[in-house]
């Protein structure tokens, strides 16, 4: 397989090409750039010194297709304006950015402040949780990749809000991400002094990932619900933590909780039921695209919390993107993805 | 004024070192232990060279009556048993364990699993949450300072509660903090390679706090409420961050839960109310005894977000325990605390 | 005494405010800007909030003459051209920045790539290592406050050099600081994922304090030396360890490298002289104006390594410079500056 | 290919189980324990639930001789007492310890103060420093891996000496490690809350690496060299940075010094010489085999710096010696080993 990437330098970029780089299927990684042409981006990026030494390219579409897949890993605002042009080319087209997750146009305006993508592809466009819609994302052109966040809160609230446990009404989310999930690019709020030793919450109640969240409860639950969302900067590189409240129906036990996630994920492998809270931690899945779920009844308050562990830009970007392009080359879903977590 | 503190050894009490040296009343500290009897304080902590390099003295109760206050600082279980020798002798006991704080030794043996502090001390006991118990601690003989968690959790919800603006029973708290919270001895849990670059919770649903909380939820507002509360560990040294969520009661304004805060707090300095997100993280309070809130409703969802900050060994133990001492001497609360938070 | 700074936003100029606001002999603050007039410090600094809440005022020369003091901490480059316009106002100026450090206009294009301050200001600009210029000090009107870096390694070198016992020629300087020392501006350099969890070395052999140590060497001990010099990044914010090597003359023993820093620094309470390495780390002297020094022979080599720590925001800039006040105002160097490090 | 692990719960039996899981020719592993036979391994390390959960293996020699390779990675003081048992059983042995790397008995003693391993087997064994003894390797039945610090010195003086460019007795090497070179257990010295935000040296002029790099030294250079040598603690994980300082011989260029190592490596593909400083640093060799190496000439001093990179749980531990099992069952020394770092 020949792989383009557009929009490298940013963190989901690389970790993209990390991963790419193992993949069996994969041939040949080109970098495409709007603005570096001929740039050594091992010159940017030294880990990748004697790895990938080649210039950037100029996006070129007359060459793209002769690619099987381009990843777009660009801020919001670009795919919605770039992906026009590259349907039809050939290549399937899986964005990482949020410009395809929306299937409303006017709640994209009103969460992203930007200019929507064309109706037509918001429509063709597959949300790519993997878990969760493995049939239409082996036949879309399009795949809208998920948000880190939603990624790690969906695949921990969808089974016992599908199989009707929880009040999802009720459902409070409080997430917390390493500040990878920032980007990088430099600004006050990243800058290494003023971030070390600081936690902090942000964008309080408005995060763009809510529309995100409660669009796909529907999606894959039928149900209706608003959701409390927060998100929170911890002083660390990698991971997220989503720790969720909901209040259970009556009579729902704490094994009826865990069994409805064991049947739910039993046949997929990046999904890990943990019975242990001294065995969670955002450093259990650190560099892997695995999403690790603990759920545990609070007899006192009649209320369950919900905590899942994934690597923002492994399961939470990357490594789901490359799962999905497994799923559509009906390839083993592991297949360059099947590796050890970091821990330490 | 010549101040006793046993369990120097603690971080909270290397915090109270570090502010009773600056305090202009106080002139005399001495550290006593019940193990390292001769062993010279700056030789464990470098930090104190010069400062501090006088050797522990055992624990004598007759050498304590030439004492104005003894601070304990130490592990759960010890006072319970330390105090009933001390009371009476002279000095005003200020002790920043646990095992003074809950009224019922019945709710202290289920949720710390250890022997409780005799009923007749826990009764004359008065619960250090400065700002909401200046006219007890004024007169206290023993104070059993407020635990961290609490500290910040109360102080940015009771205003709410007591002034009827949200639904009690509603209230889910979510709190992080930083590793120093552990205490001063090693495990796994506090490894540096295995804790670093990680973020996990602990103690879901059980932590001792929550009775506390409850406890003083009712003691300051005659409200019954069984709340939900976890705790995680971010990696950084201190700090805590609360995040809580409630539902408001029906036509319930932003601008009557943030003037419910500024009225409460308007005569009290070591409170700040916030109002815009970036200008809050727990480095803004770092190294200091303010505590900073912030509250937003979000009107989708009818809850409001409650957030507060403190430096977990200042106003969450060392800081809040000096603040109860200057009350019961009459001095300024500010006295010897009137610190500007590092932020780097 | 009245106090302006110019240059606070930068973490110098905040760890001034920190200082001084505990100052006792510090009746009034004011905080001056060439580009941010009007604007509330605060909103910027939420850890300032109900601390330090004026507006920024205009440079204005004819509202000088009423301070006592000029504090400017401003990058390299500004106050060459500023400080001509302050001379002889009534202020004692204390330059926190190179500017008028080297004496020899050539060096500073050399090694700053910037234009030299007037030569006359650079010969009258006094050298503010507190503990080995005191006296001119006193009588300075320009001060120009020594560099982080030269702090830490000339506390711990000179008084080996003056007295004569290492070959200063074979003087060898690894030095590593936090990352507070780039500054309070955002870059790729100081980006928290990109900094975090990275140790890498900087400007090698090229550092602009590399002719201020060589400087001072020779006016402190008249000696000429030629010095290796290299600088590294720790992923913390705060602190500067410094190891150094040189080779001993004939005969000198461990016993006289130590006794001869005692005898140095026996009247300087800010410099402490440690004997065992595990007491020694730049945490023991995080947030105060300490600098501890080791020194220890190695035999087999007959090269003594040097080693010694402080906090660069503090002894290394905001906390020398209040020393250096504190001298030219006949008060006790420790005044304001009397606190215990944090430690943790 | 079996493979056994003795000593899987240190840090650098993790990271054997990390690589080998991703090794083609690996087709078992299996871990063997002295003390917790039966335990769940992914009991203890969360990261590995789904991937590892065998029990560990009680350590028995009868059942070794069907394994190919047996790692151990244990404590020093253990493989000399265990490795005679295991020698002559079929497997290969790798022994990632210190026990079989100094071939002078009394040197062992000397620096690690404890009872050497049996001089035959010290005789035979052969040290894994794969880039300089790969013949060696390839017939060895006993490997001794090289300390973490001496893979980043060696691979960047040896060819400086080699080739006769630098006094070798000028030699000052200033090493720097991540935390988790402490390996796993528990102590105040790796505790969080006083390793975070804290640089630090230990071990001065004493560490048990010292007599192991003079050794490598004169083993594969013919020189005899007494150098200086020291390290750090930075408080990151991962990563080592060797700075060292040499005076070079008369006439010696940069461009000699840069040719040299790219001369020496340009077959081996795991040394990258590294030109630009802004590309160098711990981060970009995190989780690989890679050692970065850059040498620039200071003219000033006529001294050279040295600067080297690597993951010391990889390339200095666990990655070098999956590498030394590649070349011993001549497979490429990249296999299972061809990953891109983290840097982030």
């Amino acid at each position: 397989m020949k792989i383009g990437i557009i929009g490298a330098t940013g963190y989901g970029g690389l970790e993209l090409i990390r991963f790419l780089h193992n993949h069996p299927e994969v041939e040949k990684i080109e970098l495409f750039t709007s603005s570096d042409e001929g740039a050594i981006f091992s010159s940017r990026f030294g880990h990748l010194i004697a790895i990938h030494d080649d210039p950037l390219k100029k996006i070129d579409v007359d060459s793209f297709a002769s690619l099987d897949v381009i990843f777009t890993s660009t801020p919001s605002g670009v795919t919605s304006k770039l992906l026009p042009s590259l349907v039809g080319l050939g290549p399937k087209l899986i964005d990482l950015s949020g410009d395809y997750r929306l299937k409303e146009p006017k709640k994209y305006e009103e969460w992203y402040k930007k200019e929507p993508a064309p109706l037509n592809l918001l429509a063709e466009s597959v949300y790519g949780l993997t878990e969760w819609n493995e049939y239409n994302i082996k036949n879309a052109q399009i795949i809208a990749n998920p948000g880190c966040y939603p990624t790690a809160v969906l695949l921990s609230v969808l089974p016992l809000i599908k199989n009707r446990l929880i009040e999802s009404n009720s459902l409070i989310i409080d997430a917390k991400s390493g500040i990878s999930g920032a980007g990088n690019k430099p600004s006050q709020g990243t800058h290494f002094s003023e971030t070390n030793e600081n936690f902090s919450i942000y964008k309080m109640n408005e995060h763009q990932h809510i529309p995100e969240i409660e669009q796909a409860i529907n999606m894959f639950t039928d149900v209706n619900a608003t959701v409390s969302f927060n998100t929170h900067l911890v002083p660390m590189t990698r991971g997220i933590l989503s720790t969720a409240y909901a209040t259970v129906l009556p009579g729902v036990t704490n094994t009826q909780l865990t069994e409805s996630l064991e049947e739910t994920y039993k046949n997929h492998p990046f999904v890990r039921i943990i019975k242990d809270t001294s065995s969670l931690g955002t450093n259990r899945v650190k560099g892997s695209n695995y999403c690790d779920i603990l759920v545990k009844l609070d007899e006192r308050t009649n209320r369950v919390t919900i905590v899942s562990v994934i690597d923002n830009l492994v399961k939470g970007a990357a490594g789901q993107a490359i799962q999905n392009m497994n799923v559509q080359f009906d390839l083993p879903q592991t297949l360059g993805l099947d590796v050890v977590p970091l821990f330490i």
